[in-house]
């Protein structure tokens, strides 16, 4: 008895973009009551040197589309990366599930030991397991910009609580 | 060909206690660099009615300590919770390393179906899977607090990088 590759991997990212969704309906809402400019809260950030929300929140789909697209050898989704106000994040994250959801589990289940090489930006290459690339990498980078997306949000002073990032976890 | 519990909890959560461990590293050598008094910087928060550092990095111990003990069935690791300086802290984080590599694979693989009841501190009852406990619950809420005890630190401009946060995976 032991965990799948898809059952820690798609449902987990499903329960978590879902809960990030309902976090920016209440940052949208938080918008709307107090007349703010949707970009301006789309570019607040915690330190000059950190990304703004909208980075916050493509970091996060793009970490879980990249993690299951690549254990599951298909097709990766892509974004313009243009986006400028809230319903436009939650259309990214809307379409990002789709693909998730579009996977089979027998595309995912087996892929531990699969070698993954990923070339960065930077030019810099490094080699995982499909297994190295899930947990000791996608899901917590994954975790790291949901949260930071959260935090910049609690930040700006809208109420929202650990159950907003929790979400609710889903049947797959 | 599949996950075992053990490597998806134990090596993870010690991976990130110890990147954890080296960004208050780097806030205490901040601290000293700017005369900061070491409670200004545990009691930093990023609005109101969040917790500060301090509870941050408990809430982190507390979740990898109670997920794995509650696998493996072991007693669980306490603390008396009075931490008042980087150096507490630090050793909190390694007294719970020190937990969680004394627990053995065989005592936590075969989890996945194991259930498991918490009476949280509310009353509430809520029931787990040792899979679902893991996945949906403790490695999430574990991520939220290494994350935000990392964005706490960077909004108080100590400079640290994705790097910091993500420590180096571990063979156990």
């Amino acid at each position: 008895m032991t965990i799948s590759m898809y059952k820690a991997s798609v449902p987990i990212f499903v329960q978590f973009l879902t809960g990030l969704s309902a976090v920016l309906d209440k940052a949208a809402t938080f918008a709307e009551a107090k007349k703010v400019e949707p970009s301006v809260l789309l570019n607040m950030r915690l330190a000059p040197n950190m990304f703004p929300l909208v980075r916050q929140v493509r970091a996060a789909t793009d970490h879980a589309i990249n993690a299951c697209g690549r254990l599951a050898g298909a097709e990766m989704l892509s974004f313009a990366n243009s986006e400028a106000s809230i319903p436009e994040l939650k259309e990214r994250i809307v379409k990002t599930i789709d693909f998730l959801k579009s996977l089979k589990p027998a595309q995912i289940d087996g892929s531990e030991d699969k070698e993954i090489k990923i070339t960065f930006p930077s030019g810099a290459v490094r080699e995982f397991t499909g297994q190295s690339l899930l947990l000791n990498n996608s899901l917590p980078n994954f975790y790291f910009h949901c949260t930071t997306a959260y935090d910049i949000l609690r930040h700006c002073g809208i109420e929202l609580g650990k159950r907003d990032f929790m979400g609710t976890p889903v049947q797959l």
